[in-house]
């Protein structure tokens, strides 16, 4: 059974109550209890939340020692972490990178992602469900 | 039942042929045939492919008219097609960019995307997978 | 009596109904009616709408050919096409560009165009007046 | 009956002596002259000239005061002051941008107006008919 | 007794009519009324406004000579006046930039200072307040 | 009474001994005993240091999530950190910004701040006084 | 005997008429009346003109599908389609750029091409030689 | 007898006081003293120095009109004037541009000027010395 | 003895595993194993890894109290990290920044070091040997 | 007969060693002998080769002041040499500029040419008969 | 008797029959006899023109050891030296610049100068009266 | 005995007497006295300078074609030459790129060099110790 980690940046913990017009009202658990139910048997769920990029940056490097795959909503540090880009090269492991938000619409500096370049695909700004599609992606295959 | 239009812009034609290290070897009827599987008759899919922009435009606009919802290939228009952005938000379709390589991963000017702005959220680098997982964006509702 | 193409680009067709904050509640039609009303006998009109540039190349070098001027509403080729600018130096069609909306109050890749520097004026920002204004800018002549 | 400020900026004095191949062989007196008999008694024209920016700031304030609508010639302020940019925003008088020769096809500083973003239309290029199309914009309506 | 220059630039007159979402309600008399009643005999004030830049400069001079601080809200100045910061670097007077709105949340164009670097400090968006607190910066010494 | 978060950011801890040229020659226990004695009963202050990003995030939201204000000097974050702007954002405790030197005197990167168009307001460059500005901006009101 | 396709952009029909300083005064028909004598049996030609992007990318890939090589003489389509330079790619054929002006002696907007990186070579500013010189390089192999 | 004006712009007033380090000592009466007595009675000169932008304006007409050349330090309005590079043009009074200090070793935003272009010539970072080689540049032709 | 902190930022946990097309074989372990033997009883060696940007800063800080040196991989900090460029000129350590990789041969993001302009020297590219030639650079004195 | 300069710029002279994949097998002497071959009796052939932009400028004058041809391949000076620029218009030899390799598909820096706007033509990318293509340029006049 | 190094770049030997109507018509030998009758015994002249960077670095460093000065016309190398910066600073040999064409009216990679920020002054745009001015410059001390 | 050359570029021969406070007082034979002390018998030291770009790419590749290394100073051709770049990947010399002084440290067109990416490494800033430095780098291999 594939393990696939669901890492979680900056200020995510913060979901359901902040800014609900952009991020939507549902709470972090919330998505940890619709993903571990849709995954189901078909994949072992690691689901972690960090303020700090350097947990971050240990927490991919774990996954890729493990062999496990990355689901990975950087938050804030999409756009400011060349570690978290190394990290995700230098471990290997296969990482999708997903935003709730449309990040396109939003203020230009959240138009650039470091880390878009070294992950397999990105999807981008369909809520939660962008969560839900990265694991169907996974599962897919 | 939901029409979608899945719209294929320029040199999608020549998918299967072109350049296979990036864009794989399926054709573009290989992917119609897939998807036309996988929606079942959860939907009624419009499938289409031009190498014009103005018929990209006109097409986007049928779509709109027909309260459809959209999966968008945009293709090299992506990058330079300021009048399929503003044919998507005329046409108030929702609308889904997909790309099948992953386009932060090539050449600069490929990193901007004229559409996303525009459409409700961005499949990036799945292969053929990126209209899979739009197709059950649109139908997991 | 002069002959006066009134060009339009693309998703012009969609106006009344399209962001009508932004455009109007006006169509194209009510423009056309509006302005052959108020050209009366003293100038010809053609009124044209297509979301193809090619076919307003094609339109551009025919006013050329016929000695007529132009309305020239090219929406968002305006900031992508280098052709229709080459087209209007090429024919020699004296050229007014127009637009519905104030353009630099919007995104800032619509504030520049290919086209001004190669036309005899630009109107920007009066709505369907822009269009009453330049065909007023032919006939005080 | 509708008062309209027409307000002159730097250098526009010089009008009819200076570079007459880019802006013309009439002076400002003629201007004024042409504008006041085509208005007639359907507006009261206050026409001014001034070379100081504090000045045309003070003038545009007036303008709003009383209510008035203004056809602005910023000449060179155009590209430079964002203190008239505030006046006309600030003042909330609806404001027209005119200039007599073609901005767009001369050196690229002259290509962007801080003043344009807050004004109602601009209207580039016609020499003196500039004006004249920004008073039939007022009064046609 | 400290003498200190409260000096506003271009439409801080309009202060209390112009957008008072932005800038609030307050009048410029108000604020003035408000900063001698604080200041109270612990500083003579000077207060001035003026929508000319170089009247701005002399200004400022003049309080150089009088070796008085000044409080200098140079209002649109701020962005574009090389002669303001020239007149704070030549005439030595200890200078604090205030402004009464945030200018980082608003335009780009607002986000620079020519004054900033030649100013002892600067205080941004606490409306009113600005002065207030930059008043006690230097009574407080 | 009020709760207000004193936040400093990385290298703060030197202050005193770092480049007393630029920061003075106070400690950062000098300043906490001094906006302490000042704030008297007026409101409860907690004082905290890190030169970690995260730990800096985690403590923004606390003070959001305690209904806190925040004076934070985000030291070198200040012009890399999108994660402490979310954090700002995200937990909508009104913050004030403050800088013990003028940055807009130093290297051209540090005129751009990530903080300053979410925050309140922003007071630079008065050394000590800063911080002291800033309380005093909380407790006027 | 070899295919070679020659391929005209847009405004391209209007060569002999068209600011004839700049490319000259003979006709397209011209053009292809030399290459024809030029090339007698050692190649078969097949000329073509379009304004339409759509169509230029249509018989690139028609060319590629013949095993044909292709010279190509873009015009403005040069500078803004990202669309044929993949049909290029794509298509394999092997391709040659060709201007009749020094498009490095005009405007800047014409010094960069997105079609020679992925052509063979590129001529430019030999007027109708430009293309006799392409042919020589297809031919003298 | 060649009539010269000696126009200098804001904070030139303050020489000999404001910044000795960068501008020297004398102080414009000096500078005035040394230029009549080198001139003599082989040129009349028109000595003037205001800080307002619209004055400067006033005082190139002015020359224009009269015939006269002009040497203008235009200090920190060089660097902002579109207004004055419009009236050095318009009134076709042959102008050299001086700076005491060498602007191209000082901040970058003093390496351009608006003026140079429209200048005949321009001497820089001689000090007082600038003056005297742009009146022998007028006499001894 | 000297003291010699040898601090390695982000992924360099990696080394040995990861890309070793880039970075070579050897672990981080073989490195510290390699310096200690060349330093012998020459310096005392401190040598330390870490993901986390603050512990980085902590360590500079602990460097400059003990009066010791550092050789300093940043890893991708080098390109993002302001703080640690802080800490290194706050804490006055005398820092040698060491690349093991050919920086400047790889993404242009990776051109830029914040922290070069701080350190006594940098030197780039040797792989393992980058950091034995920054030890001579401390033993050689 | 008419006389041609073929001038070589630096590292030419490693022609046949020097990356072979990107610059082809062949020496500059094979060059040398093909291009007299090709051009017999039809045009007297001076080729030459230098490291030293002065000489190439030196060389470049000469076959101006002989009334002689250039063929150009400026190797890495095309990119930063005003100083030959400024020969070939001085000069006013009539020059072509060829290169070996396709320059649009290497290096940004060498997208840039400061020669092509001089010269009379362009040619790139054929390999050694970028020579013998330019040579008929010549000679088929 | 002071001496004076009078160094002239690339393609100044050109002068007199290169492009006239920038240049004048006066050949360097002229300049030279100019210069020397103007000197007269006030300063003892060495007068040089090279085409060689390198040369005119050997140059500035010889009028460096001998204590001289240098009116320097670099030409084009103007543009592009940081050779010959390095030369003036590190030789300390007072220098001044001149250009005989106004260098800001035309290319605009020619209004940028390397070496005026190491020079004592500029002079430019005088034809050869820029050389008589510098001379001047140097002998009215 | 492996042969290493030392090339120093323009003005490097002014060691010692120039600008000490930045590149120290050791002349340059003082250098190549240390250096050949330092090999010893363990490598063949060919040691120039020159002013001459030409020169020192002669001189790279003599050095390629003697299968020697280099230690380059380039001095001020780091940041202009990509002649010597080329030289470099041309001769397939493998090169140590050093400086004596921190180029980061200074002016901004000092932070790039053209070399670097050629280079098999780069040191910077340690003064004459940067060649000790670089001579080690290629004899402990």
């Amino acid at each position: 059974m594939r393990q696939i980690y669901i890492l979680n940046g900056p200020n995510l913990n913060l979901l359901g109550t902040r800014e609900p017009g952009i991020y939507g009202a549902q709470t972090l658990s919330d998505i940890e209890k619709l993903l571990r139910e849709r995954a189901g048997d078909r994949a072992e769920l690691v689901f972690r939340q960090s303020n700090h990029e350097g947990e971050l940056v240990d927490w991919i490097q774990e996954a890729g020692e493990n062999g496990a795959g990355i689901i990975l909503n950087a938050g804030a540090y999409t756009h400011t972490s060349v570690a978290m880009r190394d990290a995700i090269s230098g471990s290997m492991a296969e990482t999708i990178e997903v935003h709730l938000s449309n990040v396109h619409a939003r203020e230009s500096f959240r138009h650039h992602s470091y880390l878009s370049a070294v992950c397999r695909g990105v999807i981008v700004g369909f809520g939660v469900k962008s969560y839900t599609l990265a694991l169907e992606a996974f599962l897919l295959e």
